[in-house]
């Protein structure tokens, strides 16, 4: 069966996308550590992201290179910081998200919750600066 | 001034060393999160990772898959996670953190304390897998 981010590569299911080539995605997560925080997620749909071909691989912090200068820009946070755990959804994918400190990243914490407005108000701001 | 990582890779301070090439070193960090927590760092004494140039960015998620693959087979651990903070060492690094849960990516949880017995035996199984 196709992983969620399948579906939402394919459109099947809608997402806050911000960034799209040949070989990958960028959306917002919906349930964000930080107001711009994305996901990257290689179209391929391999679980785990070091089984990844290496052409992916070398691909991909370029591809996250262009979105997080766009995070940082439209959240004026200090750095964008990457974490790939991949235990959840079996599609690899990298978190790029907006810091100011090292506690900023933390799984446990409880996620921002932005109305629908704010995540399009956002997705617009982040997909404008190219 | 030089980084303690660029020191590091100069061989003036010491370093459990696990991989190395033209580009990149990979060595434990000596306060893991789990045995064989490792950091691969650029050459380049680059402070911000998405500052780093395009042909090292592209070098480093394949250079950091081996390191991975390393140890993911010494530890038996389901996954090999992948940090980028940055907020700390002004010199790019990235984590590779064996992990069997989300939850044991915490950044504010007590290190491990390993001797330098423990750091060295696993520092030679890290390296003897090639």
């Amino acid at each position: 069966m196709a992983s969620i981010f399948t579906k939402i590569i394919n459109g099947e299911i809608p997402c806050y996308k911000i960034a799209e080539d040949e070989n990958f995605i960028a959306f917002l997560d919906i349930n964000p550590m930080a107001k711009g925080h994305t996901l990257v997620v290689p179209k391929i749909e391999e679980d785990y992201i070091f089984d990844l071909p290496n052409d992916i691989l070398s691909q991909m912090m370029p591809f996250a290179q262009k979105v997080a200068a766009q995070i940082k820009e439209v959240t004026a946070c200090k750095r964008v910081a990457i974490a790939v755990l991949g235990m959840e959804v079996p599609h690899a994918h990298m978190h790029l998200i907006p810091i100011n400190t090292e506690a900023d990243v933390d799984f446990k914490k409880a996620k921002l919750q932005l109305t629908p407005e704010e995540f399009s108000a956002l997705t617009a701001q982040l997909t404008l600066i190219k």
